[in-house]
């Protein structure tokens, strides 16, 4: 299958569940909010060596937030309940709490909450009010009063969906995946947690070379380098550059839509040959993405 | 002491010794070592609640670097010289490694060194070359070749160097605020691990209100909200809003300048009353920074 | 009138027709077609002294544009039509089509059309194809094919909507009146042509002073340093500083909208004491925007 | 000549001689500063459609600038002096005597000078004062007093400096001629007026299909689309997009300075094939500067 000329392998992409949060950032400016949303959400690409997966999900009006000034949410997510708690403490506490003009709204409508007691800061000096509709505490720091809820909502979600974007140069296929994360970024309820939203160094489960201290290693079917060096190369002809592009979500939908979005932005760059996705024969999780499924009614007439 | 037209508090800043490591990131571009560089040093602004403190310390230009391409300078600090080694390994492999046309390359001249082992990520396939006359590892991933050094100097530094900028309003002190850290951005050896540089939220030592469990608490001496409802408020009549900067660096002598030049930056804005500093009677550490001290050749002609 | 305790005052913004026109600029990614965006938009804040007014109405998403990639769409707005023609054919000359990987088309859809006879260029190796369904040209250029459209809609619109920000600090009122761009950022059909959005410098007709060779002067009534020292200032007690938000739109309705979202905002943001808008007793145009109409919905109980 | 395996043409670059202003722009931030430079340099590319080429020179430090706050230094040129002054006072007056709080300073320590009589917006409510050793004039504008210099240094200069960087697709040239520019922003006395710094459409002089009322059109020969149509076409094979670094400057010294900078940088650059320049033998302008000179001590060994 074809899309704008470009071939869609036909395989899926594969993905595990998640608990996911998200957090309402406002500040006195966008500008502002996105600063702390960036700080909150670095240091987060994988759970495989970060304390969680988190990235900005969407910029939001001053007419939608609680308090009216811009906002920014961000979502967070882990396999494990307990280390979205602890992130958000965490993350809410050294980074948001801290930084210039900021309050922070629970981000997630949702059946389950968890406890995010940051007000114990104000040493007493707490107390409780209401924003927007919404009761909250206000702790008195240096730059004036601090406004936070206490519960955010928690639901289960998806993480790992991806796909990955084969081009001609490392520039056409560097475009080509800043286009897709430009794309993806409309779809609500979606982060890219990795640098820029794309990922240059895909993983493979294991490394038999250093086994005895390594769980993972480079993907080396995958490394445009090695097509000439290893025998079974996924890597076609012309292919020089590889970048794969990582989504978490709160759902399949979201999913869906994200790496519909996203792959068709691709297609429309210069000098991209194949589009492809990640799956580990269904080991990692039980969420399957086939591409052709999701990019069906956009093939090209043969 | 006045210096132009603001109130210097006649005290002094204490620091604290930590270990400092640096990291040449290097990108096709600058904009993208910048977002790598943002990344690998997100979530990171104290060592009470994240696993470093880290920043960016300088923009590098091509003809400087190693690879000959546009270059950011990341530090990244702890007390602890095993902790620093970590989040160098942790940060580079998660944020860096994994980052759009990517390079690292030691920043630091140092006679301690500590390793960092990215390149078993390669499961074989990883080999040593040579770049701008250093030695290297060539990862072969996803997007081509990484290139990174295997050992990373680590040298004694000091944290917590800081100044506080009292103004008429929250956009006052904010102005002030973004301008001193825009000033320190020049003093090569340091860097500002709070969002945007800038702390909102200054704590003091101990809770009495909740002491069984919380071991630090707003300083609520400074928080102008408190000013007429705590009898040993610190903060003086007309003060609406505060922020502090905090600096870590490579030795007293950067700290030093840096607040020399973020506080003379501060005086230059509007709506500014006083600068002052934080210290706790000398049990923090053994590096005192006093302000008058350091700004006495400017001093206002009484 | 009081929304979120700040004084609206009971006055009106009086604007000025205008002829608009709308083009989209896309590129391989959203971050190059904003580069485009904001130098084709520059030296266009008013057409007292600049050629056209003009600025980015809004961001477009890659599966809203013809040719499936990033866009965002710039607005050019001049009392006369002439002017309006021949700034889009400077402006995307000069400025489009010299930006790297940028493709140009119609942004309006309306009655009357302007030519943009920018094919020329291609000195007969220029060729007539079809892109997302438009008749375009495609004109060969060093970086590869620019694609263009030939023919932009014009329609009749509004200029000169506004309103002014009265803060207790330079600070305060900057940032309410940045948090007021943020908001009117999101109204389809607007643009505030200014730096950031923002006016830092209000004007009156006529200078009495240098009558002979200056046609407008400095709004002196409403300049808070001159409180004490003209008889009949507008500033209240406290003021220290006015922002003004100048806002250009297809037609009423958006400025009315534009104008809401952005007081709000202001409202909303600290030490904000008063709202007005500025008029000419209807000597400038023919549309009058009251802002006690604009808020009523939002005013405060007594 | 090869450098870092890149051709280097043995051709030159041909300049033309202009005049060349500077004015650094202050603000209360460096964001706010810049936010008001690129406005004020926009729409000004090329003589050719624009009022004059400018763009952004340098960042300036707080502890350099005569007010004490973060600066931008803009440059300004043009063939003509005359065209020089009235660009300053009308890119001044509607770009930075609008913009959030700046200040604006003559940049340029030169014999010559032009006036800039903005200060008669006071309408006599302006008065002269003295920052940082200068005097200046205060109008009282609604932000609060805007500080100006009345006079500006003018120098000849030059423009039209020049380098063509040819890459194995779109995405390889473009991002080396982002690394090249980043390289040359280090280069004081510089700037490459283009989008981006990047030219994405080079032109012959002349237009023989429509001679009779167009003066330039597409450079055909250096179009990668039309290598195989057009017979004499200097596109190598392999290349399939060229982007022009364009540079101005105040004297030859600089320019070749960041010739040789941003050629570097761009020999670094992945897929990059051929370096080359553009020249009309002569009949443009009297400066040359020759790639080999330029590049001589970086040649590889062969």
């Amino acid at each position: 299958m074809k899309v704008n000329g470009v071939t869609i392998d036909d395989t899926y992409a594969e993905a595990f569940p998640v608990y996911a949060s998200r957090v309402l950032i406002t500040a006195a400016t966008t500008a502002l909010a996105e600063t702390a949303a960036l700080v909150a959400t670095g240091f987060a690409t994988s759970v495989i060596g970060c304390s969680a997966e988190a990235g900005i999900d969407r910029y939001v009006l001053p007419n939608e937030t609680p308090d009216g000034r811009p906002g920014v949410m961000i979502m967070v997510v882990h396999p494990s309940k307990k280390q979205v708690k602890s992130n958000l403490v965490e993350r809410v506490s050294e980074c948001v709490l801290t930084a210039a003009t900021t309050a922070v709204f629970n981000g997630l409508d949702s059946e389950e909450t968890v406890p995010v007691k940051i007000h114990y800061f104000g040493d007493g000096y707490e107390y409780q009010t209401s924003v927007g509709g919404r009761s909250v505490w206000a702790i008195p720091i240096l730059e004036g009063d601090f406004i936070c809820e206490e519960t955010y909502g928690v639901q289960k979600g998806v993480a790992g969906g991806n796909f990955f974007i084969y081009g001609d140069s490392q520039g056409s296929a560097l475009l080509a995946a800043q286009a897709a994360v430009d794309a993806i970024k409309s779809v609500e309820g979606t982060i890219t947690p990795f640098p820029g939203g794309i990922v240059a160094s895909g993983s493979k489960v294991g490394c038999p070379t250093y086994s005895t201290f390594m769980k993972a290693s480079t993907h080396h079917r995958l490394a445009p380098t090695l097509r000439e060096k290893v025998p079974d190369s996924y890597v076609p002809e012309g292919v020089k550059s590889i970048y794969e592009i990582v989504i978490c979500g709160l759902n399949e939908e979201v999913i869906t839509e994200a790496m519909k979005r996203g792959m068709l932005a691709a297609t429309h760059a210069a000098g991209i040959m194949v589009i492809s996705a990640g799956n580990y024969g269904g080991e990692l999780g039980p969420f399957k993405f086939h591409l052709h499924e999701i990019l069906r009614e956009y093939a090209d007439n043969e």
